[in-house]
């Protein structure tokens, strides 16, 4: 079949629209006989029937399974040079006490950059010394509080947060352990990466500032110096940008071994995933095998030690072990004038949108989308999946195929919305946000509750005034 | 003193740093004899201290005032023509019962788009008959609970629509009023506006299809038809595209009325307002008057008599009346090569961000800011406001100039906050959102709770597994 002419050039016409490409739905979904999908055992009716639409749909095995994953690969390739590797899951992500447990249980550790994500990782249970305090601008009371919990590591990302650390480590009688977050000028993203001598972005410092904020924090007995922190981007397909940044670090790395130990070089995250069939992120066994080829061969030119290891994976575990599921409620053929003629756009509108997946309008984010309540022969359609909002920007899938007759009632799944959607989840035009439903083993089950329309009032103070 | 290398060309370096630009303040905000920055006679110091950083600061009377103002406006200028002006609150831009109550006082009426908002006006007290119901995606479940509050008038989207809201009313025995939502082709913002035959957009049919759907619509006893709506954009600075818009719709306005009454026509809101001095949108005076004038003049050139109008403002009323108070935490010096040689930026980062505020990051949205706490007479620094969010894209204010001594403990407000911050505000981080304070003849109040961590964690059901 000929290219739709108002789709864009990465989509391609399917064989079958009904299709579950295996890179983009987690390990546990498919089609049963009756062509439901089912995840984990359950069938999207069923999940519809018992919790309701939208709700997000994690599959826990997946997220247990992707963890574990990353913790072997990169464990495996560091200690093949002699080193080791820590993982650090980014809860910004995505995190719930649930989730925390679960990766923690895989042998993780936690990044959280807020009091609040503090008080999720303590109340799944997690000892403070496996989680990483990350924040350009961590408040005074933050810091005390994540001293005062014994924080594994406070990621410092300003010369003001050197002595605000100590002080409060001095205050609680501890030795914190800290690294620092600098600037290695490359930024990456997806298929590239650009590398520049300076940065003009908020969070850590120059690189040839960080030694002379070692040396401050070296001067704090209360504070014990990790290493060195860089962040290059998100959403990152292959190893290049990593590569050229461990490079750059390693080498203030080296200088700072002049002065002291100097035991982890932490390289961050932004492990990218597929969010269509036409993203092909490198599998993180390449990944890791290539920046622990890097990190090997600069340690052997600078002729230091392999330090350990940490990297922060966050999409990378919990995006793709998640659909987000919806029910279409008005669709609307829309016919267009082209250089080709004629041509028409299927709009689908289910009941949910930019509150639950704020992605496609604040990055223009590409998602895909399936029929999940049945399978069909109809001819494939373009279609743009739209939320309910009161705003014309309010688009979950801008391009994508289904069957022609996808219609008001039908069930779609949207996947790979495990990463930035419940937490950027909003209550735009009121709309509460929806539940996370885990499902394992056949058994499905809430492990974040969706918000009422009690929930969506109970702030309000005018309320009492009545 | 020259610009800036790294400023936008929009952004003059100011005379005083500290000064409040009328046009993007809230009438009752100046600074007193000490130079701390007040709101109705109550110092943002007090507030920071009442209520904690940050927070929604919004100007009661001035809300009061815009949204009397503006009714008065279209009234006068439409009376002057033989018809009469109904203007609609827009609560998506922000509601709470206590804003629902104000606008209605002043004599609006309220649109709404969900069940939720639905649920906000009338636990405000206000009357169904003041409200009117939009949304491309309305379920069945909030279709019926519309029509039987007694909902003023329901916006129809599509033809899928028509039959639901038609039984809805037989259900309850009502004769349920509807409009029939148009896409005229007209697409404006800010100073342009594109007109196109077919609009490739989620809301509303084309209106070649309206006089179709509207013969649908008589057809059913139990559907009364006020008239067409249209809505053209947003952050609308001119009269043109209403213009525009206004004359193609009343082509067929005048083709409906050989088949029945067609009492009102709808033209939508999308007023803008100024953000930072470099906007200039017209006054609503000038908008009525050049709006009124088009209409008349179009009604005399098609023979009909001018019909009832409606609007739907909601930023125009909301957004001036408020402020965002901040507290800065950190500030950081970025050194960057330019062509004119090296430059710096400072980066001031504050205690919200992006969860507080998605604009910026949703619209690329320009925003100005001021330190509250004192003024200043440091020479203007080129600054950027960022947020205390885990992302790079988290900034406040890409660009403005604050006296170049801002420093950790200063209070800083962002004017123009009132309208789709708070309405589009996440817990992305797990930061609460800021609770809504107004103020009004030297008192400020709660009128929306703040989010504390017990709320945060609250939906949390892996709390209730151990």
């Amino acid at each position: 079949m000929a290219s739709h002419p108002l789709a864009p050039a990465w989509l391609a016409v399917p064989d079958d629209a009904n299709e579950l490409a295996p890179a983009i739905w987690s390990s546990n979904v498919r089609r049963n006989d009756s062509g439901v999908l089912t995840i984990a055992g359950v069938t999207a009716t069923e999940i519809a029937a018992t919790f309701g639409t939208p709700v997000y749909v994690l599959d826990e095995a997946d997220v247990r399974s992707r963890a574990a994953h990353v913790l072997a690969a990169f464990s495996r390739e560091f200690s093949a040079i002699g080193a080791k590797a820590k993982v650090y899951y980014a809860g910004k992500a995505f995190l719930s006490t649930e989730v925390a447990r679960w990766v923690t249980e895989a042998g993780l550790n936690i990044d959280i950059c807020s009091p609040g994500e503090l008080a999720v990782a303590l109340a799944a249970g997690v000892d403070a010394s496996r989680l990483g305090h990350h924040g350009n601008n961590k408040s005074l009371a933050e810091i005390d509080r994540s001293v005062a919990a014994g924080m594994g590591a406070i990621v410092i990302d300003s010369l003001q947060e050197i002595p605000r650390v100590a002080e409060a480590a001095t205050r609680h009688g501890r030795r914190q352990a800290v690294r620092l977050r600098v600037n290695s000028g490359v930024h990456a993203h997806t298929h590239d990466f650009l590398a520049t001598a300076h940065e003009d972005q908020k969070f850590g410092l120059p690189l040839e500032h960080a030694a002379d904020a070692v040396a401050t924090i070296r001067s704090y007995d209360s504070l014990e110096f990790l290493g060195l922190h860089c962040h290059i981007g998100s959403q990152i397909f292959g190893a290049d940008g990593f590569a050229e940044s461990a490079a750059r670090l390693l080498t203030v790395h080296r200088e700072l071994l002049a002065d002291g130990p100097v035991p982890e070089l932490n390289l961050g995250g932004g492990f990218g995933i597929a969010y269509t069939t036409a993203d092909d992120p490198d599998s993180l066994d390449d990944l890791a095998s290539a920046i622990a080829g890097i990190v090997a061969a600069e340690c052997t030119r600078l002729d230091i030690p392999v330090p350990n290891v940490a990297f922060e994976p966050g999409r990378a575990i919990i995006g793709p072990a998640a659909f987000t599921l919806y029910e279409v409620g008005t669709t609307k053929d829309v016919e267009l004038n082209t250089d080709e003629g004629t041509a028409s756009r299927l709009y689908v509108s289910v009941d949910g949108g930019m509150s639950d997946n704020a992605r496609p309008a604040l990055y223009g984010a590409d998602y895909s989308v399936r029929i999940a309540s049945r399978t069909s022969d109809a001819e494939p359609a373009l279609i743009r999946l739209a939320g309910k909002h009161c705003e014309s920007g309010d688009i979950v899938v801008s391009d994508d195929y289904l069957p022609g007759d996808v219609a008001p009632g039908d069930l779609v799944a949207v996947p790979a919305t495990g990463a930035y959607c419940w937490s950027l989840a909003s209550n735009y035009n009121y709309l509460g946000r929806p539940p996370v439903v885990a499902v394992r083993d056949g058994v499905a089950r809430v492990i974040v509750r969706g918000e009422t329309e009690a929930d969506l009032l109970a702030r309000d103070a005018g309320l009492d005034a009545r």
